[in-house]
């Protein structure tokens, strides 16, 4: 850490740093122009070298996971909470009280959707902390800039919910499309966690393929509440999400009728058009996830097929899915390019 | 070869051994109680040991490859056909001529349509055996065993057509669902054939997904055309197909809204009810490609999912999507147990 | 089951049945034209239908789990045991002096090593069984198919053991070699078992390879013993596994110096002699775990490469090194050719 | 393109900018703060915007391909070559001679043998720029940073060298230990180069693993050549690739007596002196490529095992087995610090 960066650089507090989204910010933050990584918790590996958890990290990064509690955070400018939902509601609730300059950036679920809805899909009781739920802004830069950059808790969109919104959510505000709309995501095996299980075991995984919790997922009305919430009406939405045998990335295939009159060509022309300036939205020929793995950027587009539009989203389900994108809005919440610091060419082959 | 066998076994010749339908006819035939597999053809591999060329069949076979030309099937009961579509109908309608007490099984795509359709998807020509065409079976046991028993030509469906057709034409004939419909099916890489390709390369391939040929594929006529047949009332269909980075199996997603007053519970009975006494397709809980892995079986399933509902079926493309059901159907054209030799029991992991 | 079969089959158990052994030994058993599945046991899943649990399985099984005790494999005329290793030699033990006309195939390591390398690898405690463990047979049967027939305890080899073996023990026994032997051995996951861990959870283990366990593996004595006992003079052996980002397979790459004035062809030379009339061991040219998935089959070459002689071996774990072995002894035991019931060719691709 | 940055940065040429080599190139150094990439060739693509051939990087680089000819790089302060051998040092040598103040770094074979192993090796045909091969410097910074500081000519090692020289060649100088050297690699398929081929397409080489090239690998002669210069000793090499189903990551598992009295621990402390300052070579406990995947970094580590010490290197084969070490080199020839642009944290998962 040079003299220079540290007086300048924003001082970044992470939360539960042992799983995925925690060990990618670390990733991508340790090569961050603009940011120095100040304390990383982890109850679970308290006390223990980062850089011995995480061997990538070997020869980056000297410091000691610290225990997770809010006065770990003492100093930050911003914290990432990579804490379980429920558990990462309560420690930015009690964090923010006690730091009020910090911003939170909040990877849980905790601030995606509003109470009743946080009632309904995740364990039946109220929301830990309604009144920050309420002025909570919805980290979706693309779609969300201006309300991101004033608000002091930012809810980092789930990782399926990021892929179909870039593909529709632009559409449907510009009345392209309304739906009802058909969302068949497929997934890398990252997005079900660090912790083993059976559904994540290597052998009954790899050369294995199928829908799970179909119906049930509880990303489902995250998309459909920010859809209708983008567009300005009520979207019904039918999520289905795969498992696929790969590490990275979600490939979105979304399917809906057009406006009447509208064409293909309208659609891939709004396209261009929305996503014109954007540093990482790109309205591409063919979207093969392998062309954003391990970056920030997001691929898209539309084809006739039939009576429907078929739409396409690529992204890596841990950056722009994710941690990447929990920095763009840290980007954007302290005035900088919102790609500083983040790859933006993907990792082929 | 035991004497007894070759005394009561049905001679087997395949023409186009090589590739992975070929290859795929060979490993189950090799083990098959009622088959002798008498030739194997190839016409870049003429005089090639075919255990050299395919090493697993080491120890199992000894032929080697013959030249393809309707002359080498004298004296077989039965020619699979694994050649490139135009190449096939040739080939069968002039061994047919030559040979008519011989059944033809043919895996590739020129028996499928009807006239109209093969010209405009398949380059535009004429079928070049449209008598032929007008009498052969559309080979799917389960759907067509009574006409497939008394063919002479059978048309072997695709991959695609298989799973989407085992999934939603039962119900379609009930009446139960009625389109239109939306498959989305993603398919393992060995649906690309054997010829070494950009599209297959494996660093291009694995950590990939995508969708291709959206609107464009030659298997979704086949879908639409068989699904109304069985239906008796035309279907609309959108497919997108996707490559998955897996060797084997189809999983077939597809969404229709229910007739009116039809539950998912309706849907999943009709499944136990049209199954019941198929030894190869099963109404199972969690459908996935891995307990389908190198067996001729199929999983089928369905969900209520909002206003939707979500059918899948999974199948090993290679097994009941090529090769298993081609034995499946001379099985059948034989009047064996459709069963016999070949396995029922998926390999997991 | 037919009549005729239960008349004439072999009563199978097998205890243990819902890791990757088990369930591998019921996917070749359902098959298996001489053997029928009576019970299967497992503590976890007592009482569950095996094709719920398994539903690979699903219409070829109907029976349910039963506990695992002695008493539960009355009538049987064999048992294959797939308990973790003490409390595997703990049921045999019991049941063996039970069911003194019963055979039993014991798919753990408790009778695999002599007593004194048991205690120093396998916990520090005495054998539970050491009368046992003096008249086990170890059972690979194209080295020890005499001794193996006689034995009521069969003494399933590793699966490590099993590649490396094949390819070096009957060089050994021949003279050709005489070693310090190196023995690189890279596996797929299933390996690890079905128990998911960190060391097999997906995504860090697709696009990951590593050593593990080097110098401390508990299949390093197990190879060095019985190289050492077919060959008739110690075998020093340093063996380094690998775990390698597939499902199924072992690659074993050994290196030795020939014996003086032994070329590569006489080694090759051997492997045709020794393995001729062998229904699964084969001299091949490309040695490729792929040519022998899902097979009983083994694949041996070997190669001049500077002052050393490169030997390499490629089995299926699950099947050549675990149940299909298993299997191979059981009709070995019972008097029928070795090769019923099992298959011969690998799925490729 | 930001004026300041253009005015200081280093003027970069790629030739043959199509291939795997290539466009990691590009890659890495679109996010270069150092360098500007001027110029691209491609006779496949000549005139083909880049990000239509490559689409990662979408909205990265406006530049179209150019053709391959010593005129393309008129102004270029560094020219990667990543032509085929025999290509690449024929446009090296007359691009030299054309730009004498320009400087090369070449990823092809071309520069890193002396002419008689070149000839023997690569072709049979005298090497085409003798004069300049004398000069070149071998490429391994951590080994030979001196002499390539001061090159005109810079030979980029090859893959499996960089891993093996990695974790031998500082043992080898310090005496610790002397061969022979058995080196067994396993390597990603991306090694294997962009041209779809039988050996690398995706059905063949997932779930498959297997020896190739045994003896007759054109890099054994130059981890052997450069290991014995490194050392002061002629080495003794045995070196056998694999290919392993997955997309990058090279690890080499080596083996050796050590020299007498010499420990395991002596050789560990050694990788920990030797390596101590180097930003991107890390003694580790657990050596596995995912720690290594996308980044210029490498592990190494030791254990004892028998009479042997095993040696384990992991390096991302496209980074620092080719284009991260390319660019390090160049790092080094204008007196940057040789970690800029370079990522040091593997992406895992």
């Amino acid at each position: 850490m040079n003299y220079l960066k540290a007086m300048t650089s924003i001082k970044v507090g992470i939360a539960g740093g042992t799983g995925y989204t925690g060990s990618e910010l670390l990733r991508l933050l340790s090569g961050h122009p603009k940011a120095e990584i100040c304390v990383v918790t982890s109850n679970s590996c308290t006390g223990k070298k980062i850089a011995v958890e995480l061997p990538a990290l070997t020869g980056q990064l000297s410091l000691s996971f610290e225990k997770t509690e809010s006065d770990s955070f003492d100093g930050c400018d911003v914290v990432f909470s990579c804490l379980p939902h429920g558990a990462s509601a309560e420690l930015v609730a009690k964090a923010s009280a006690q730091f009020p300059k910090t911003k939170f950036i909040d990877l849980s679920a905790d601030f995606r959707l509003d109470g009743a809805s946080y009632k309904q899909w995740y364990g039946g009781h109220d929301h830990p902390a309604p009144d920050l739920l309420s002025r909570a802004a919805y980290g979706l830069p693309e779609l969300n800039r201006a309300t991101i950059a004033k608000a002091n808790v930012v809810a980092n969109p789930g990782c399926y919910p990021t892929g179909a919104l870039l593909a529709l959510a632009p559409l449907a505000k510009l009345g392209l499309v309304s739906g009802p709309y058909i969302v068949d995501s497929k997934s890398g095996v990252s997005g079900a966690g660090k912790e083993p299980s059976r559904g994540a075991h290597f052998p009954d995984t790899n050369e294995a393929l199928r829908p799970y919790n179909v119906g049930k997922h509880r990303h489902a009305p995250e998309i459909a509440m920010h859809l209708s919430a983008f567009a300005g009406k009520t979207a019904s939405v039918s999520f289905t999400p795969h498992l696929v045998p790969m590490n990275r990335g979600i490939l979105t295939t979304a399917y809906a009728k057009p406006a009447p009159g509208v064409t293909v060509e309208d659609i891939r022309a709004a396209y261009d058009k929305v996503y014109a300036d954007e540093p990482f939205v790109h309205h591409v020929e063919e979207v093969d996830v392998k062309n954003v793995r391990g970056s920030n950027s997001a691929h898209v587009n539309a084809w006739q097929n039939g009576d429907f539009v078929v739409f396409a989203s690529a992204i890596d389900n841990l950056v722009k899915g994710a941690s990447g994108q929990a920095i763009q809005n840290m980007n954007l919440l302290f005035g900088h390019a919102e790609d500083i610091g983040l790859p933006k060419v993907g990792i082929t082959p």
